[in-house]
């Protein structure tokens, strides 16, 4: 069975939407990549680091869902990294109310044996030295590595963050990171630039604007699914690349065609992701409305024209 | 051969873009429409005023390029509409600097009597009550009827707009035009409203963001092509408009299937229009081009996917 191994937190996040709001709920990209890749039945891991404070039944919820949590350490005495956020009415924005790093602040990620040959690693957003010491920690060369990143990591750790680039093998940020980790406007442009730092492939996410793949001079478009309502977009780019990282792990095939592909089932998850809050979408998402969301991702982008 | 009667402006722009200005061109949404739906060899007409300000050459290049030109007025002493616009730094934006209506404001449009019974009307950007009047001159009920509409007429002139938006098949406009619309956010509410209006299509076009079409429950979506440079967006919005339904009059198929067609034309010509000033890439566009084009249409939207 093919193994994804997962860097990223996993934490608490405080959400305020227009539709509501939440206390302390489980979250974190590693959580939402997790639960992503979950789908697929492959052998996926995390890693991560908590608190003393995160209930017992948060780690069960990951185990139900079939993902290893032995190299998720738990910290006596510490207390889980913990985010608060505020939606603008359009969904599109929002304002970090708190950031509590807790036990984030001192992370050094430990990758468990049993996943140090892993087929593919997805490194979800964190400090960049903390994704460098992941890749340094397997033992044989992963099929594909896949590396999620922030604004943050480029405002304060420019050095670092290049460092762990030019290792990976595609990159996923969403355009106004591209914008800024480029220097160029046109997604295009930013694009092969990126190529130029490293990764083969480059996946600019744009929200409800869907997601671009970039290969050299080969592009793919997958657009996000229209919804009558989206409830609360947090964790829809982490939820985005666990589809990404998941169906290739999966399919053991890291051909373009196969990735778009893979950008797809992206799309697809994220869109269950948004329509409730925090992971209650996502956690015992059944196989059966993947697949037929599937056929409406089919029917909203496939086309067969007749030259007139 | 099917017959395409369109409506709308011919008129000068003055245009300023980042990467340079013009002096008064050839523009007006009946222009790039019609431009747009030379490309597939229908009998098309253009509705519309000038003044004696207007040059000959424009008028031939209107002719060279198939136009019938009978129904554009030619006002003696009269002066050609007038629009100046200056566009921010990322083009998604724009400034109205200047806009003379001229002979615009006395237009009573004239279908030529070879048109009164076209298969297809386009009805450009204008007031509503110009709109309406071309309706009732068909003398056969055209197969489709297609309006294009902004925000100035919903603000303007609203009871007008709800007696022509009744009467219309398809009903082309921007995403914050759907919205104000609606009074809808979500776009696909927003076009569940629309249709209640009278539209059995709403076509949303979000600029560098693609386009969609709704009836009913069915959604298509087509993004717009990911381009190096975008060079003037002037008349992209009428170009898609000119594909679409030229398309449609072509093929004379009003299927949704079909639709799907014309908007990946749609987007496929628009991608044309962007990449020089005002209709510079327009006029005289070849064939060859058109559908290699629509290769790198289907290499981005396209895929097939295996179950995992």
């Amino acid at each position: 069975m093919s193994k994804l191994l997962i860097v990223g937190t996993v934490a608490f996040d405080a959400i305020e939407t227009p539709f509501g709001k939440t206390d302390k709920i489980l979250g974190g990209a590693a959580t939402y990549i997790g639960l992503a890749a979950s789908q697929f039945g492959i052998d996926s891991a995390i890693v991560s680091v908590v608190g003393e404070d995160f209930p017992d039944t948060d780690l069960q919820l990951l185990k139900d869902n079939n993902i290893n949590i032995e190299g998720i350490e738990v910290v006596e005495g510490g207390k889980t990294f913990f985010w608060k956020g505020k939606y603008h009415n359009d969904l599109n924005s929002r304002d970090t109310l708190v950031t509590e790093l807790n036990v984030l602040a001192d992370f050094n990620p430990v990758v468990p044996e049993n996943y140090k040959d892993a087929d593919v690693v997805m490194l979800g957003n964190l400090h960049p030295s903390v994704q460098l010491s992941v890749i340094e920690q397997m033992t044989k060369k992963p099929k594909l590595v896949v590396l999620d990143t922030m604004n943050f990591w480029m405002d304060n750790t420019w050095d670092e963050l290049m460092k762990v680039i030019e290792k990976v093998d595609v990159i996923t940020i969403n355009d106004e990171e591209a914008r800024q980790l480029s220097g160029e406007y046109s997604l295009v442009k930013a694009a092969h630039k990126i190529h130029e730092m490293g990764p083969k492939y480059v996946v600019i996410k744009k929200g409800e604007h869907g997601a671009l793949l970039f290969n050299g001079e080969n592009i793919f478009f997958a657009p996000a699914l229209p919804l009558e309502e989206v409830f609360d977009p947090t964790g829809a780019g982490d939820t985005f690349a666990g589809g990404f990282s998941g169906y290739l792990a999966k399919t053991e095939d890291i051909s373009f065609a196969n990735m778009k592909n893979a950008i797809i089932y992206g799309s697809n998850l994220a869109s269950f992701c948004v329509e409730k809050f925090g992971t209650e979408r996502m956690a015992g998402l059944a196989k059966d409305d993947v697949q037929q969301r599937l056929m409406q991702f089919r029917e909203l982008t496939q086309f067969e024209i007749e030259l007139p």
